[in-house]
């Protein structure tokens, strides 16, 4: 994909070379049909081509770069991950590939057939020695979020040696909270130990600035599919969205203010992606990791337009800020603690939040219908998945479970038609 | 089953009446070809037949006796419900109905068709009016051990408005141990409310002394079948800890202790229900609920013999004992609390404890092949499986996933009969 040669780098991080180059070989061709082939793109979206391209190249070589400056370099799996505290260290925060069928005879050796596509995958690229991101990690900090991640971890572990996990607690009582604030404040210890550095509450301030930098920028992207017609595509703005957990904070959120700047002119002129009257999507459900484009490429390929993901790679990972008005370490703890426990994540019993936001969402992007997505055997996901439906009763609503395969396209793409047909009326 | 006619009183419970009797004719048969065709059966299990016999009769005409003179009845799923508190509230302990295939088609309306038998069964027994027990209960209390029932719960409180839920922690650190600690508190608190009686130390001390009774009864079966040859069948076994989810404690406790007088003069006279040599299973893995006898009549009808259940319908149930040396309220409330987070469930990360009792278990019941028994979609035990067959690497070891329908019998069947060939080597 890039034109610079990479293999030295990926020699050396133990990277099964001629397999890699498969993968992205695939990754190549998989982009070029589904995001290249789109007409009328923003013209911004250049540097997002540009970062896909170098997803493996470029960017593993700064994140090389920075560790060989002392820097150390922490991945996860998700959105409750406080990257304030990893930045506040002089860390790189970033996830692990996991959105693509890699290594499954492998995982399987240590986690069960019937496991979500998402865990089997990180599984797998770590077995079949295929991401560059695990291979260059100082840290892989876990969550109790579902079963099946939960346990995982622990195999995980047993392969790494570098697992850490965060408890996240079932229920958002006063005493729920109590422990998840001493779960960010041994996550802060960690980083202390890990990286050798003082975490201090000046170095907390300048780092929820630039995560909140990043969110208002993703919050933007946000309101502006809020137009009709949108603006952007749906696979573009996914696409952005999951660009934010392994680009540079700092010029991620540059590039996205610049993509927004330009949509801010295309809806003024009302010049959208999408045919006039295409039906408004909400996508609501389990997170797509790269290059998880699936739902959105059947949506999208079948005329609608998706206008949203109410997921972890979309509203769950950037719909709050972290109060940035604290002065004292025990107030940044504090403030962390109740700004990630605020994530309305099917983890929780309750999650009434997440319903309230689903049906916030469909009234303000204009949603036309709802397609819930669970990765299969995502319990969370699928469970929430029927109380879903009832909170955005009278909106037609699709609940898809899939995986990572292909094998299934053509059987979505005929249930989403019929599904679009079905709001066309 | 039973001479009596219960028909009025099922009625009053809203039962339907005629896939009631339906599923009254299917119990008895699976019953008589399963248990009663055994041969050389301690005389001690009649007590045991005539339960089951009366499991949806007598048992529940004594519930609503009990009822009418105030006491209150609590429904449960898990092992995790302290049971002292709700005797000491003067209340009624036991399960819902959870082990049949039954209103499957009702449960898919609330969950995924990818859930797993155990949770499909209660939300069917509720859903087409089955089961006498979650209808004559005030109060039915769930727990967050896995994914699947933490989310089902939200759905059967939906439909029955009767939902309680406990939150068992990810972790055994000393913030989950307070977290823990304060909801054995707030049950306790719930249980006063509901049952409008107050808790003293002094009903909570001999509620210990009824329920660690119940538990030493069953430690010494237990212990019983480590004799070799065994002096009874792992189905007559399982069935006793069963039962000790449904009986009222002190006749359970008395009618265990009888088997097991008669257990131990059958070991002197090595009087054993297996063939000599028969091979000698441990089970370990997920609960098994009334009627699931399906692993054990495969195994014993295979020619082996079960010697025990690394299960919460085992072994996780009564291994320990409560401390019952507390002479404060704080007292009891923190040795209920450690007693019950010294659990070993997979829902807990890591769960180590769990591996180190299967091999104590495997060396101590002298068992020459570990099977291990996850109901299909049971995340937590399929993941940990692949630790277990670790943990007694040298032992042979055989993974099974199965549910509650009797589709593939002929193929576990096999399975287990190669298995067995292994172990004869």
């Amino acid at each position: 994909m890039s034109g610079k040669d990479y293999t030295e780098m990926w020699k050396g991080l133990g990277l099964n070379l001629e397999n890699h180059a498969g993968l992205l070989g695939v990754l190549s061709k998989t982009y070029k049909d589904i995001y290249l082939n789109q007409k009328n793109r923003p013209r911004a979206m250049d540097y997002f081509d540009f970062v896909i391209s170098e997803v493996h190249g470029l960017r593993i070589e700064e994140i090389l770069n920075a560790k060989k400056t002392g820097r150390k370099v922490v991945g996860a799996f998700c959105v409750y991950v406080p990257e304030e505290i990893v930045l506040a260290a002089d860390g790189v925060c970033r996830c692990g590939c996991a959105g693509a069928e890699v290594g499954s005879d492998q995982a399987e050796k240590f986690i069960p057939r019937n496991t979500c596509a998402l865990i089997k995958a990180f599984m797998g690229f770590k077995l079949s020695g295929l991401c560059p991101y695990v291979e260059s990690t100082d840290l892989i900090v876990g969550e109790t979020t579902c079963d099946g991640k939960k346990k995982a971890y622990e195999s995980l572990n047993d392969i790494t040696g570098k697992v850490y996990v965060m408890e996240i607690p079932h229920m958002k009582t006063a005493e729920d909270r109590k422990l998840w604030l001493s779960e960010v404040k041994r996550f802060r210890d960690r980083m202390e130990e890990l990286s050798g550095k003082k975490i201090t509450v000046e170095a907390l301030k300048k780092a929820a600035g630039v995560v909140n930098a990043k969110r208002k920028a993703l919050q933007r992207l946000s309101r502006l599919r809020a137009a009709a017609p949108a603006p952007i595509s749906g696979l573009d703005a996914l696409l952005v969205n999951q660009v934010s957990f392994y680009d540079d904070p700092l010029r991620f959120t540059e590039m996205t203010n610049r993509l927004c700047d330009e949509l801010e002119e295309r809806v003024a002129r009302k010049n959208g992606m999408a045919e006039k009257g295409a039906p408004r999507i909400l996508i609501s459900g389990s997170p797509m990791a790269i290059p998880n484009w699936k739902l959105h490429a059947i949506v999208e390929g079948s005329g609608a337009v998706a206008v949203g993901e109410e997921s972890c790679i979309g509203e769950r990972n950037h719909r709050d800020l972290l109060d940035e008005s604290f002065s004292s370490m025990d107030e940044a703890m504090d403030k962390l603690a109740s700004r990630y426990l605020g994530i309305d994540c099917a983890c929780f019993t309750p999650n009434n939040e997440r319903f309230d936001n689903i049906k916030t969402l469909t009234k303000s992007l204009k949603a036309d219908g709802v397609i819930h997505y669970a990765l299969q055997f995502c319990t969370p996901y699928m469970m929430e998945a029927y109380r879903a439906e009832k909170a955005v009763a009278g909106t037609p609503f699709l609940r898809i479970e899939t995986d990572y395969s292909m094998e299934d396209f053509g059987q979505l793409q005929t249930r989403v038609e019929a599904f679009l047909e079905q709001i066309k009326g």
